[in-house]
């Protein structure tokens, strides 16, 4: 019998085919019961990170005049091995997506069980019923080698599969939302063809598929679901009844009154808007690595420097880029951009020089971490191979847990290939995923050209959340995030856990001058990525007349 | 006998022999009587664009405590027939530099008639009164091709004999705040081993110069005197004292109080903060050049889409680029810190990727204005080289008469080239000095290697107040600069000044999509940078059928 894991263990059996045709009974009722209630059937397909959230918010939702709920939710998931889990945990209220948003478990909780306005299944029934579908279905992008995301494409395969399901179950008048980021033109030129010639099948074929896009702005953390709910949105509809649908669905979804909708007139305008944006922040990251090396070897603290510039508000988003960038879209949708330009719309001109050009400089600036390690291990009279190296931090961004395409996972690769011995530290990370060669979750980075040495190693790599554990021994120790734990560590009481001097590598302007002054004075090595300032604090303590 | 001429026309004979002494003596006693005073006494070398407003802004500054004038200011220039021009005007309390901020005017004659705390003049003399001494010198940054910074240098050599004439001269406890936007690494590379050097020539082994660098954050337009006074400030020394004095010196001139001061550790730590902020706007509107084509290529509007990011605090910054980005520092900025690295530093790997990129990108983007001119006029049956174009905007910025590396200039020097007859409106702009051809003023761009046709065409152009002169006859017009006259021009009204249907191009999202459809229904051609919908509006007039 097939088994579903989920990650606290239990086993969920997979459905069989007697299970189909019950939860389709299931469904069939249970809409029927919701539509005599007055209330739309919306089916969101795909309960991952965002659309677990997304269907809770849209079974939360009331009318603002009668406060009565609008919409029963029916979320949708292909019951795989991998993810089938994530139905029966909805299903008894529990929330399928780890978040350090309080507001996650309640609001899940509440709908299912309270006010009864969301279901979870794995039946593609749900989709006959829908009078909208939101699809939340993944569409990553694929990078064949480290450093040249061109070389890369959009893996598109998934949903396809799901808009031509969609095509041959949905009503020809159920508004299909597309909520995936997506290559600018997939409405257009993937999803429209897909569902209008399921409609001609079927023979509807005066029948034009209403689509529209709108994308999430959803930030990992402790603000996750207001990020869904409370939060600007863009929208677009294929034709003016499909504009028309997805302005009144989230007018009525999202807090709109204070945070205005935008209606463009196209989905590629709302497909391109969300490229735009984060490739923008890409490139904003990606700008600052020459500058970070130009401060390293000019005696320049790029963290006081970018403190000084972030005081003018037309300038106040620049950040210090840290070690890589990481997180699920940056690395990516830039990407999928290009990818549209030349594959969706047959372009050969490579007008993109500054999008692609960011997201390599990110994806291999985690390397220059493995470089300043080496260095500073060696001023100790040390190498890489035979060091014990500690990391705080694996997740790509301060006090959460998601360590997709973290900055930390190059580090740790670069410097295991390189024979170090690595142990990590994280207070939000349980199990680093990536790390582990699983043909069914195939690493980012994994099929990339580097990085085959020692991969028994990485994958024997566990997360650790004793510090003193993680630091004893250490010949150097790597604080790769701005985890809040990580802010105002004691160098002294760092030293005496590690057990002697060891290489101290801030990659996130971590250190203050006086705790790096101070891990010199405990015969530490410091560098940092950005603060080429260390050197000049060394010559300090260390030219200083013995007292 | 040698004049220098002033915009106005006005002739001022140069100094000769005997005017040098007795302008010595005239300074000799001025200063003595301040210092009874207990003024200090501050030299603003160079009194152009920056360091005018400075000289006026220091010379107006008064003690929080007692409201007494803290010092008397003497604004320095050589007596070049460019500018000796200047120092009289000063002196007649008339501001030196034409500017759309009213405070300016006041500003200047308060100081030079009512205060009596600002004079001017043409002596070094000046120098050996000094407390202060503000070096407002240029550096420019010098392109030898269109698009490829690299090969560019930095012109250092004026405020290198600045520098000379200082070490010469000053008093060794006098300090030296270099204001002007310099190479990274200027004030210990450059400046300190020249003063250094003379300090030891005239006796003082033992004095270390006293070299500080804090640079402005000039804008030019309505808030010029504000931009200098009430902004944010960033300073820095090259030792303690130096560091001490130069935070004693802004905190009584500018407004620190509201904005706050950085004081950072060294001076390449603050050079390097100019550029990397300057070298940030750049880059982001590089980065938008290849989405606004892509815009152009797939019916998106991208200032459309602008607007829709924008409202996200994070991205609030983001702009649309226009034709080109022009003013005085973001397209030379970053050269200049390339330039350091290599020349200064002496590395030889290439780390700057974005930052010249960027600038290669802006220098070259108005060259794109020509194309979709060249295919506006194309599409209704004209060329180039036999039509007449308005184009409607001169300066870099809108509702400013700056025209320093404006686009515009790209875009006539491009147009012209191809055979154009240009005609250019500008209500800000009396005369277009970029376009002449004059020694003693080499236009930006002179020296490169394109636009070598047609340039007695280019020489002749002339910049008129008047709308409907410029407007009549032309075949194509363009608006490049989102003036507030052009951002409500009434399509009807225009085609009528025309005289009949012209090629539209507009630039800078300046056309709602009312007026583009109008356009379109009067017979005209629209076109515009980033403005990939308008396509669809032409498709729109054009298969309409006839009523």
């Amino acid at each position: 019998m097939a088994f579903s894991v989920c990650p606290a263990g239990e086993q969920f059996p997979l459905p069989g085919p007697e299970d189909y045709e019950r939860e389709a009974l299931r469904l069939r009722e249970c809409a029927a019961l919701e539509r005599e209630k007055g209330r739309q059937i919306v089916v969101v397909m795909g309960v991952g990170f965002v659309g677990a959230v997304m269907a809770g918010v849209v079974a939360d939702s009331v009318d603002r005049e009668t406060g009565e709920s609008c919409f029963f939710v029916i979320g949708m998931q292909r019951p795989s091995p991998r993810s089938y889990w994530k139905i029966p945990y909805l299903n008894r209220g529990v929330a399928p997506v780890e978040a350090e948003d309080p507001e996650v478990a309640p609001l899940i909780e509440r709908c299912v069980k309270k006010k009864r306005t969301l279901t979870a299944t794995f039946s593609y029934e749900a989709l006959a019923l829908a009078d909208i579908v939101v699809v939340d279905v993944q569409c990553d992008y694929r990078k064949e080698a480290l450093g040249e995301v061109r070389q890369g494409y959009a893996e598109i395969a998934a949903l396809e599969d799901s808009l031509r399901v969609i095509g041959q179950l949905i009503a020809p008048e159920c508004l299909v939302l597309i909520e995936t980021t997506v290559p600018p033109g997939t409405t257009e030129y993937i999803a429209y063809p897909i569902i209008k010639k399921a409609f001609d099948r079927r023979g509807f074929k005066d029948r034009e598929p209403l689509l529209a896009h709108s994308f999430e702005r959803v930030m990992p953390g402790r603000e996750y679901v207001a990020s869904i709910r409370d939060f600007w949105r863009v929208c677009s509809g294929i034709n003016e009844t499909a504009r028309e649908g997805v302005e009144r669905f989230l007018t009525r979804v999202i807090n709109v009154e204070r945070f205005p909708l935008t209606v463009l007139d196209r989905p590629i305008e709302s497909e391109t808007c969300k490229i735009v944006e984060n490739a923008y922040r890409a490139t904003i990251l990606g700008f600052l690595n020459e500058w970070s090396l130009f401060a390293e070897r000019n005696g320049v603290d790029l963290t006081k420097v970018i403190q000084a510039i972030k005081v003018r508000p037309t300038h106040s988003n620049i950040i210090f880029p840290g070690p890589g960038i990481g997180g699920y879209c940056l690395p990516k949708d830039g990407g999928l951009g290009v990818w549209a330009y030349h594959t969706l719309m047959g372009f050969e001109d490579d007008i993109f020089k500054i999008t692609p050009l960011a997201i390599d400089i990110n994806d291999t600036r985690a390397l220059h971490v493995a470089r300043i390690t080496r260095d500073a291990l060696r001023n100790m009279g040390r190498i890489v191979a035979a060091s014990k190296i500690a990391l705080l931090g694996a997740s790509y961004r301060e006090d959460v847990g998601d360590t997709r395409y973290s900055g930390s996972e190059m580090v740790v690769r670069k410097l295991t290939e390189m024979g170090a011995e690595l142990s990590v530290h994280d207070p939000y990370v349980k199990h680093w995923w990536e790390l582990e060669k699983q043909e069914t979750y195939p690493a980012p980075g994994q099929s990339w050209s580097r990085f085959f040495r020692n991969q028994e190693r990485l994958t024997e790599t566990r997360v650790h959340d004793d510090l003193a554990e993680v630091l004893a021994g250490a010949d150097a120790v790597i604080l790769a995030v701005r985890h809040k734990a990580y802010l105002h560590l004691d160098p002294d009481r760092m030293v005496e856990m590690i057990g002697r001097p060891a290489a101290v590598i801030d990659c996130f302007g971590i250190l203050d001058d006086a705790a790096i002054r101070r891990y010199f004075e405990l015969g530490c090595e410091v560098k940092g990525l950005g603060r080429g300032h260390v050197k000049r604090i060394k010559d300090s303590v260390r030219n200083r007349p013995a007292s």
